[in-house]
């Protein structure tokens, strides 16, 4: 009978340990350095199931913990010291596919991965990383013609100072010095600043590539920064748009137009925003209907037919978000603006939230609906 | 007799701690936030004597040191915590003039400030500090016309890659759409990459200003990454200039002759480097004198009269340095270069080193030397 209870204990106890081990995926040891690292360094890595593997030394640390919040790691990694004093950790679950920003907290203190390159968001330079994703090609570097990336730096008098905006200009640009192209304003969100579509979004090598396969026909893109960051979370109801209505509309733009090839008229003319930038894209079109007649929101809110006093100036409304934010939301609010007669067109990217794939997927969705006269 | 030994040793006592006090100076209280600093970021901070002040938050760490090599602060400035759990330093001198890069050693581990924008040098990102110059107005953003840096992916079949480089137009290259330019090709050194002479160097707002004063007649500056980081100290014998001259002489100037609105031939094109892109400027000039007809080396070594072939091919040769370098190595052989008959020129940099103070006072006097006829 002990005997029995002995075997019966042993049973339970191996199919406990075999349930935990169903529970826990095995994780694939194929780790690659991400491709976001600096220039020689292995770490961070990420593996095909897109887990991610992090390597800090700081070897008399008492605590490194990576903070990378999306995808079954809500709350952070913490690293564990290994017998050379490099913290070491791999994240809970695999990450969504795409661009994630992080950071680590050293013994109480907040610094970038030594292993990454930094990009500009939540009001500072962090660490990023790259999740492969299944449709990364269509923002891939390629041997295709390169547009280029302009900075330039405009006077704006309403703030006194210069102002720095990045203009895309498309690879046949310096080529046929007589073409001139439309213009698509394109803003980032809260926390981030004119270099976040570029070096989070690759706006300029979904444009190439989609130029490249005779998908659209080239544009012009202008990116600034959208005066987003001096407001924190939940002031965004004191949030006043005036000032950067003024440098976009009466200072870059005409700038712009004065500066690189434009078809400089209303029709030839669309604004577009992730996030925050959706709130200033909806507010500055409602405000301008002389200036912008291409919308588009990404993650950024709705319009309502209401909110447009004529729909002659409107040629395009496109509203989009990730399946895992209220994609009811953009797919409604596109169904009453076509019910009223309006061009709209919503767009969910599958599997994604409020981070760069979904935009990187929104933009190359749009890119090809603008400007089709 | 007792007392007077007291008198005699208490006098002594107060003799020595006022030559200490004398030895130390004061530090004058008016620290302000390097202009470097990421936004709304408080630390680090300069006083007017060149002073720099640090501030990590790293509550539970055991040990936090600054290292910032120079002036005054080898060996690094040991920052101490105080009540809140922040550790604050001041560097144990005042720093030379101009732009330093540094990084924080916490708990054994290497990480840039969260208070400072990161910038490519040694091989990694790191973190930058700026003390204001007596002659900083001639690279300061100032409310002239602005040029524009273009990001350009060039095709490079011998790296089998698109490869980046930025192109500096001049503020009227747009405006004139018949003018042509003469093209500097100016290189960084070992460890940074081709962002160094905007971000570091701030050469866009050195040319804005020669060219808003009247002092240069324009032309366009291309940077591009020299391939130098392959290589650590040390292994410099072992570098091999081809795969770069290659990049640079067969795929890069044609691209930039296509693309841009260039006076394609050798006598309005120049080459200029600092430190290791010194050394690759020398290199790739003497193997290539069809192709550029002025040299500059900033703290990047010297040319002999019996380096050069053909002394007609030969516009100028521009040597600079640091006053806290080597400077009559420059001068000596801007001396012999010109008794062999040659237009050479020499620049020393008053109190300052390997840094890049040196190269902006050293682009600034090159530029009005260059395409002068």
């Amino acid at each position: 009978m002990k005997q029995l209870s002995v075997i019966i204990i042993l049973l339970l106890a191996l199919s406990g340990s075999l349930c935990l081990a169903q529970n826990q995926p095995t994780i694939i040891e194929d780790f690659k350095p991400s491709v976001l690292n600096q220039p020689g360094q292995e770490y961070p890595q990420v593996n095909s199931q897109g887990y991610a593997r992090f390597r800090i030394e700081a070897p008399e640390a008492q605590s490194v913990v990576v903070s990378l919040g999306l995808g079954g790691t809500r709350g952070g990694t913490p690293l564990q010291k290994d017998a050379d004093g490099n913290w070491v950790g791999t994240t809970a679950g695999p990450l969504e596919e795409g661009f994630h920003y992080y950071h680590v907290t050293v013994d109480g203190g907040v610094f970038n991965d030594p292993g990454t390159v930094n990009f500009y968001g939540s009001t500072r330079w962090e660490s990023g990383i790259e999740i492969p994703a299944h449709d990364q090609d269509f923002y891939a570097l390629k041997d295709v013609p390169h547009g280029n990336v302009v900075q330039v730096l405009f006077p704006s008098e309403s703030t006194k100072t210069s102002r720095r905006a990045f203009v895309y200009t498309p690879p046949d640009y310096y080529k046929n010095q007589e073409n001139r192209y439309p213009v698509l304003y394109l803003q980032h969100g809260w926390g981030e600043d004119e270099t976040a579509w570029t070096n989070q979004g690759r706006a300029n090598l979904i444009m190439d590539n989609l130029i490249a396969e005779g998908k659209i026909k080239p544009f012009i893109i202008v990116m600034t920064y959208g005066m987003t960051n001096e407001i924190k979370f939940g002031g965004l109801r004191d949030f006043d748009i005036k000032p950067f209505q003024t440098v976009l509309v009466d200072e870059l733009i005409p700038y712009v137009d004065a500066n690189f090839r434009t078809i400089a008229d209303q029709s030839h003319r669309a604004m577009a925003g992730l996030s925050m930038g959706g709130m200033e894209t909806k507010t500055i079109t409602l405000n301008k209907p002389e200036i912008f007649s291409h919308y588009a929101l990404l993650s950024g809110g709705t319009y309502s037919p209401d909110d447009i006093k004529d729909k002659s100036n409107v040629k395009l409304i496109f509203l989009s978000c990730g399946s895992f934010e209220r994609p009811d939301g953009v797919k409604n609010a596109a169904k009453a603006l076509n019910d009223a007669g309006f061009n709209a067109v919503s767009y969910v990217s599958e599997n994604t939230r409020h981070e760069f794939q979904t935009w990187r997927r929104s933009l190359h969705e749009l890119a090809p609906l603008l400007f089709k006269d």
